[in-house]
């Protein structure tokens, strides 16, 4: 099953909600920058490398309307709709009420003294709200920062021709993706033995991608390379990643997969029952400290002390260089009813009080190897990922 | 609020349904080993010592059963009940559905070819039926050989003499389990420095007890010393004993209490907001090494790590001599349904294999002192520990 986590489908981007899955399997239409970043923020969306990918997304879908307003239409986007006013709420009937949320995702079109559209403004806001979904996975920032050099690089063309130039940019950032998480599955399945037990934490899949995945893509690419290997899938609280997610994932592909919670790993080490772990990424820190999902570090931390080789399967995209060490990557906190129990299910006592930080980090000295598009870096640290970046490409 | 977990009450054995805290605080009414055997495999009632004071009770209700039995009555045991087949098959209207399963607690009286009850089999099968529940925590064959000595010095005499003198004993249990755990909170009280922000695992509390707690013990007793302290309560997946029931005792003391998911203690360590760990234990080996809820290695691994004091109380019921080390403590693996989710919600993806084990070892290398009734054991080996039972009482 070819899992298409974000798709560009009759002139809208469609995502999965990956709050629902397993159970349910549905795709949310967006048409907006405000609701691709509630998205996000909600976690329809989630992985840093699809992150990227929607906010990317969200930026030629603000241009589209943007262009549009001020053309004084608005077909095309949303050829059934004929209220500008919910064009321009960022809400559409299939995903209201789930893909984005009505007051977080109002979309303001802001207009000059003459009243015609402030493209220029609109698409700053646009910008602006993405940014600001979530904090950790720098990819969002990456693929901003790509689509404002494209956005500044033809800033003087029509806003039709910039919104078409936006679109096909996003387009490819797409599919590159899919192209780097292929060339990383084949560096890291050179790195997995025949019959490997490989633990992962969370969910660095076809999900959390726009498709194949980074530390599942290694996976795939192991079998695919005519390699036996199992998986043990931590469950990832609060969201469950792991459960709902690389569970789904790996049953859909016939990869034996067992489920641990996430306090049943350093038993299974104990026990040799993991012969490797391969995790993702949501920033890696110019020294190689990794971010990624809470609960990772502990991880990093068993498997050091049983020898067991820790791999991070990173796209160059999730490399932050401006960023010295993972003391600085910034660490989002979510809302406490995740941790009280899961969606309206609670189960925690009344009257605590609640912590729950999203991710943590695991210094690179934890790290055995970064697993990216141009091969494994071993033993991360500053000059290594340097000499990464200047490699010829 | 004092938390009363077991109680004897009205000629039966109540204990709190630890299932349903904390949305619901009710007490189930037990008349029959294997109806007690059943709570204790079900979980109603968990927690190592709580566990061993119910199985004495266990006992002491078959011994009452079995010497009615003989005397062809019924009454004192359930009044209301004119049923004897209710009464044999260990269920009893307000204990249906919930804290006895009626196909496993069914309950059979030995007779002799004369017809009569035969007492000593109806007990051996009581023991069985006890000794089976569950296999890692000690104290249930703890006080089964204790219940087992009272037993066999009474032996001679009639049921009814038996049967209240093993309910003598229970009592005593009872009584002396909270004396323990009093005089543990004494003793781990003083390891806390006044301020500590003190990460524990699962539920090592009253409701692990007959009252007190044994870590969460170590809690009040610092409380009541005057000291200010407060605690971080891990959630402990997949029963959840830290969001219900750590979280729930906390509250009702007023000790300020924090909860954060299994996979968070580590990020909280490193960011330098745990000053020290306690935790209980459901077995430790000759050794020293401590076997307790599954996710307490990797605590204790990140605790050395951080170089954070790790300190498991354990009252001397706990300790096995007979077992060398921990590698030799059976560990329990529960049924897959509590990883697919809690409760009747599943959210796991289908076809998941699914591992279940509900105890891990933390080596004795790396426990800071083991807390006791008769002192703190700092760095635990054979020698110390053959010492702390030589020592005069």
């Amino acid at each position: 099953m070819k899992i298409e986590t974000l798709r560009w489908f009759n002139n809208r981007l469609e995502m999965i909600d990956q709050r629902i899955l397993p159970a349910s399997f549905e795709y949310l239409s967006y048409y907006t920058a405000a609701s691709v970043a509630e998205g996000i923020r909600s976690m329809v969306v989630r992985g840093a490398p699809a992150i990227g990918v929607a906010a990317a997304y969200g930026v030629a879908l603000e241009a589209l309307r943007l262009s549009q307003a001020a053309e004084g239409r608005h077909s095309g986007l949303d050829p059934e709709s004929s209220d500008f006013n919910k064009l321009d709420s960022g809400l559409h009937p299939q995903g209201v009420g789930r893909g984005c949320n009505a007051a977080e995702a109002a979309t303001t079109t802001h207009r000059r003294n003459d009243g015609g559209v402030d493209f220029k403004a609109g698409m700053e806001a646009g910008f602006s709200v993405l940014a600001a979904s979530r904090p950790t996975a720098v990819n969002l920032f990456w693929g901003l920062k790509r689509m404002r050099a494209v956005w500044e690089s033809v800033a003087a063309q029509t806003p039709q021709q910039v919104a078409q130039r936006l679109l096909a940019e996003a387009h490819e950032i797409l599919a590159e993706d899919i192209r780097i998480n292929r060339a990383m599955g084949a560096f890291g399945a050179e790195l997995l033995v025949d019959g490997a037990r490989v633990l992962t934490h969370c969910n660095a899949g076809a999900l959390a991608t726009a498709g194949w995945g980074t530390a599942l893509g290694v996976f795939r690419s192991a079998v695919e390379a005519g390699k036996k290997i199992s998986v043990i899938a931590d469950e990832t609280r609060p969201f469950l990643q792991g459960a709902r997610l690389t569970a789904w994932e790996m049953v859909q592909e016939n990869i034996p997969v067992t489920l641990i919670t996430d306090n049943m790993a350093g038993f299974m080490m104990a026990r040799g029952e993991v012969d490797a772990v391969v995790v993702g990424t949501d920033r890696v820190a110019a020294n190689g400290d990794v971010a990624n999902k809470i609960g990772t570090y502990m991880v990093a931390v068993l498997a050091r002390r049983h020898n067991i080789p820790f791999y991070v399967a990173c796209p160059l995209s999730t490399i932050d260089m401006s960023i010295a060490s993972g003391a600085d990557i910034p660490i989002e906190e979510r809302s406490a009813d995740e941790v009280k129990g899961f969606r309206d299910y609670h189960w925690a006592a009344e009257g605590v009080k609640i912590r729950n930080p999203s991710f943590d980090v695991t210094p690179a000295e934890l790290v055995t190897g970064l697993i990216t598009e141009r091969g494994v870096v071993r033993q991360p640290d500053h000059a290594k990922l340097r000499w990464l970046f200047e490699k010829r490409q």
